[in-house]
């Protein structure tokens, strides 16, 4: 049976412009891997209220799960949760379970649940809450979207949250050989290769080391012995 | 006048699989904010062809520029190239100009130029060659789609190529303002400056660090003396 599949929206004009780099991403990449879960895009998109109601429209009709990074705290610019609710034709508003979180985190810290802090008790009408263990303020899952923090900390814990909840399937496998020849001298028996384990996916990276051209070949599936036998065939036809 | 908007298509099973983490997005925002070209949408897609060229076709129909990044090198999953042929309706073979460069370069390095290589030479009709100074492989720009390599050396040295070559716009300015406090004590604050200041972008992105909760406001725009307006009223009310 083939794995669940997963798109990932990433929210945020600070990651548009350059001034920050996006780490969400990648970690989600690999949990998702280990899990047997197939991440099969991406998206990023700026803090505007069309662009993220489209894309988790598209991701979700799309996808078996969505998962979505940033836009969920208390300033002006956290539109993420709103957005999201829109594109289900959900209600939203404080919710009392959300609330209740938030006044029990801030009593203890004796900062004030003032009604910024409170927009972080708006959750969709139906939404199940994700556990943020590390600043309160929770996450929610609304059909197959999964809306979590940007703050990569919160993020993980987030992704931990809700990660086990979700069916996996077979975790995806891969070995590496890394060939010290440009890869257009091993294309053609990697083609030959690709075609007799087509089971498998077979890939290719260049990379560019002190003026040296060498490439990384990447053999992925779900079967380790299936791997094991083109990683043998492999090393044998390039004769290392 | 506006700025000009692009969007980023970045294709490569290795970044969906968690095994790379991309650099050449965040290296594009940074030089497209410099030139005044606001990056308005990124997407990651896999080695597939059709959803290559799906997402070719709606990001070249929503922006005035494309870039993508990955997928022309000479091996079988390479496969970039056709994939925005057929999203323009445009025929690709081996083309001349193409293959004199490499012809010249490979008899220089003293490496065959053999049919994997030749690949790299496919070039749609009609579309004009990217220099492409550290590995001579041209990339190629299409209608409003500018095609380079992912190798993120080589993919530099094509924006360089590029990027001069587009009118840009305004450069977008930034200050930012390091707070110690929680955004949710200063979230009123942002949300009254962000109503003054129409024609400007105020974030803010929290961060945590030893336990300590804290944002850093960023205001952006492209007029320099408004930034500091902003700036200046901000530092007043936040009394620093």
């Amino acid at each position: 049976m083939a794995n669940p599949t997963a798109a990932m929206l990433v929210i945020g004009d600070e990651i548009l412009s350059g001034r920050t780099r996006d780490a969400n991403m990648h970690y989600l990449a690999g949990e998702l891997t280990k899990h047997g879960i197939d991440l099969k895009e991406v998206r990023i998109v700026s803090d505007d209220a069309p662009a993220i109601e489209a894309a988790v429209r598209a991701l979700s009709q799309a996808n078996d799960h969505v998962f979505t990074s940033g836009g969920i705290g208390p300033t002006h610019d956290d539109i993420t949760a709103d957005c999201i609710a829109r594109a289900f034709g959900a209600h939203i508003d404080v919710r009392h379970d959300a609330r209740a979180l938030l006044e029990a985190h801030y009593e203890k810290s004796g900062l004030e649940l003032n009604d910024a802090r409170l927009r972080m008790a708006r959750i969709p009408d139906g939404a199940e809450l994700i556990d943020n263990p590390v600043s309160t303020a929770p996450g929610f899952t609304i059909a197959n979207v999964h809306v979590m923090a940007g703050v990569p900390l919160v993020f993980q814990a987030m992704v931990a949250s809700v990660l086990p909840l979700l069916t996996g399937g077979n975790p995806l496998l891969s070995q590496t050989l890394r060939v010290d020849r440009g890869e257009g001298d091993i294309a053609s028996t990697l083609a030959a290769l690709a075609k007799d384990f087509g089971d498998l996916s077979i890939g290719c990276y260049p990379f560019q080391t002190n003026g040296v051209f060498g490439a990384n070949v990447v053999v992925r599936g779900t079967e380790g012995g299936r791997i094991d036998a083109a990683m043998t065939r492999l090393a044998k036809e390039i004769e290392l």
